[in-house]
């Protein structure tokens, strides 16, 4: 076989085959098929798409490229969520602590973030004294003691996913569905765990902007986890608008916190974290349906025991386990800046990825690799879209710690929020769930 | 301006302008943009195709990557004719010495064959002592002096088609109509003629398999002429079948000779090569409408005038101009076998390509680049398409220096040529001409 044969195959249409796929994807690692060679590939997969038994094929071989977690040692059903990625988006800081006060085991490992604010892992660390650097053996141990472990990615996990993102990145071939899926599955099925729950955002602030690119990778996604005997499924939550009201790393936690506490009920960041969580305990074994599910973490937050396992996982980690009664511990920006609305009437829409931009000028997040964040900066949002507005009203609330970059930061604000006479159409928060017809998921 | 940018720029469909195309060709030829993005660009290529402007750009850009050829010490037009290639296709060695006999300078800068046989140079070189390494004042010395000189292509003459090439081969992306249409319009371009004639070949021996593809490689040189400003026209000759009845070097030195002489008059490649001359003196100015130009050569030949414009052309070179008289004086094949059909029938078709297979196994040609080619060996195919055939009548002659070569070859000839009981169809030789609508040319 010849690297150009397999080219040329994708490129004239032809369904690639396993031993096509495993043939240039080990050799792309190995460095025997170089990278033009799977630039050309990438481009010809993006004109042509790929069947769902290629992408589940493309997905294993990265997944086999490298390491596998194992999480063998710990009992019970192993559950992962996986984000597409949002701005506000903390769901993590909630469900997981609930999750695991349920009793399902949370070994969570996470990324950094590379964009408008951190992950999970930076906003874990924002937390005075909190490491996420735990060896695989402290991992185990911390879930099997107390439940619930939060660490970074290592390096060793799909690295073919690894070289084939940079490459993607640097090609103009990042925007394929199923090259998406397959980054996402082979990352989550190298996690080691026994299901997955995908988030797939939706909408300006999303990386699918419509409806149909978020249920074409929510449906390959799912079928990428039947054809290769996992438990998955995606629930597609709107991303017209930031879903918490916190954006930045500290603020965030922040605002995970409050609702731990049960503040905020009903919120929308409050009733995505908790419908995932809910499918999440279903898709556990934990109850024997989502409704029950979610009734039990209900129940959970209102006992205050959500707040307590948060606690045990700071403390666990090396945090400050006082953050959780009192957020003030939390580090503070400098400055405070009200953003008041020019002119009275409905917020009918925000640009949502520009809202993202700015808390990234503010220090939130990276534009780059390697970009260190500033903790403390971000943005309150007070206002969602149909809220009315009057002239002077406070629309947000800006923290930093540099007057230039809080002067853009509220400019781009201001053109990102569209205030208009007419109440708008709010739209749903949770479009609706995609899930397995093969019965691997017994919903 | 990022590389990524025009890759997706291109990827989206949009029309690439002339500041992006050579930013990225100027950038890949000094390195500061590598395969990898050339490669995805290439491929985007394929997919969303170009304009006829796009392709203008991108061949100026390749000729300005490079040298150009300075004819302007030859006086007169000078014309220059390409062939994009096929079995048994040496118009060259019959029309250029014809056409420098009929007044017209020809600069003639030829590359060696990559496939079944030789390209001109090889052929040349097949004659005993002939040089085509000619310093540039030699080349311009001899043009001057006689008329005629064929040199090998220097390194320098478009550098940015030399690389894309090279990995176009590797990624998949060698049969993109704008990109060989570029790829032959830069070479030329460069080399310096005031005018081109394209001999564009169609059928199952050429790189076109279809009159539509044909038609249209052939209407995209002729119109990048016209927006460059270059007097061009092209010709769609057939190619379902060998042109000339003599494949492999000496062989084809040996039947261009003998149509010098006077022989084979109205052959298929005594036709094509009258045509392609009679167009190029018009093209040069030298007669005033094509069948003039074709006269004026049929006369010629028939005076001997082009035999001894060939004699001159390989004493200047160095060569021995007794072959033109004693073609026995050329290498010969150490065994000749007669191939004789196993039935009797028409001969309905050939697998051209297959054909020039088995010339290329014989050592007529290079698989690959630095192959070194044996002159003397190739066939002599007696039978075209239409002609009736008697079970045990030779079919060719085979002409070989390895017994297991000639057997493999023999075969594969067998296996190329279609006999069946009804009479076929046959292909017409010339198909059409595309030619300018701007007056560049005065057709």
């Amino acid at each position: 076989m010849l690297p150009v044969e397999v080219i040329l195959n994708k490129r004239n249409g032809k369904v690639l085959d396993s031993e096509e796929i495993e043939f240039f994807i080990d050799g792309y690692v190995n460095g025997s098929i170089l990278d033009y060679q799977a630039a050309a590939l990438l481009m010809a997969i993006f004109f042509r798409g790929m069947t769902d038994e290629e992408t589940a094929d493309l997905t294993m071989t990265m997944v086999n490229s490298g390491d596998r977690v194992d999480l063998s040692a710990i009992e019970g059903i192993k559950v992962d969520k996986h984000s597409t990625g949002g701005v506000g988006d903390t769901t993590t800081l909630v469900l997981a602590p609930l999750v695991a006060a349920a009793g399902l085991p949370v070994a969570k490992m996470s990324g950094r973030g590379l964009g408008h604010t951190g992950g999970t892992l930076d906003k874990l660390e924002s937390i005075p004294g909190v490491r996420v650097d735990l060896t695989q053996e402290e991992f185990i141990r911390q879930v099997r003691e107390i439940g619930i472990a939060v660490i970074g990615q290592t390096g060793k996990l799909a690295p073919a996913d690894k070289k084939l993102y940079a490459l993607r990145d640097v090609t103009g071939t990042i925007d394929s569905i199923p090259l998406i899926a397959t980054s996402i599955m082979s990352k989550k099925i190298a996690a080691g765990s026994d299901a997955i729950l995908l988030d797939v955002k939706m909408g300006n602030g999303a990386f699918m902007k419509n409806e149909e690119d978020a249920r074409e990778l929510a449906r390959l996604m799912v079928n990428i986890g039947s054809l290769v005997d996992r438990k998955v499924m995606a629930v597609l939550t709107n991303m017209d608008q930031p879903l918490g009201s916190h954006i930045g790393n500290t603020l965030e936690v922040k605002e995970a916190i409050e609702i731990l506490r049960g503040e905020h009920v009903g919120s929308p960041l409050y009733e995505v974290s908790l419908t995932l969580g809910g499918y999440l305990v279903f898709m556990g074994e934990a109850a024997s349906s989502y409704e029950e599910g979610r009734q039990l973490l209900e129940k959970l937050l209102q006992e205050g025991k959500g707040k307590e396992k948060f606690r045990q996982l700071i403390e666990a980690q090396g945090g400050n386990p006082e953050v959780v009664d009192d957020t003030s511990l939390l580090p503070q920006a400098r400055q405070e800046v009200e953003i008041l609305s020019r002119k009275a009437g409905f917020v009918t829409s925000f640009d949502t990825h520009k809202i993202g931009m700015a808390s990234l000028i503010l220090g939130a997040g990276r534009a780059k690799k390697g970009d260190k964040i500033d903790p403390a900066v971000g943005m309150v949002v007070k206002k969602r879209i149909g809220d009315e507005v009057e002239r002077g009203e406070p629309l947000a609330t800006i923290y930093g710690n540099d007057t230039g970059k809080i002067k853009l930061a509220t400019e781009m604000f201001l053109e990102a929020i569209e205030i208009k006479n007419e109440e708008p159409d709010i739209p749903p928060l949770i479009i609706g769930t995609v899930k397995q017809d093969k019965l691997i998921m017994r919903l």
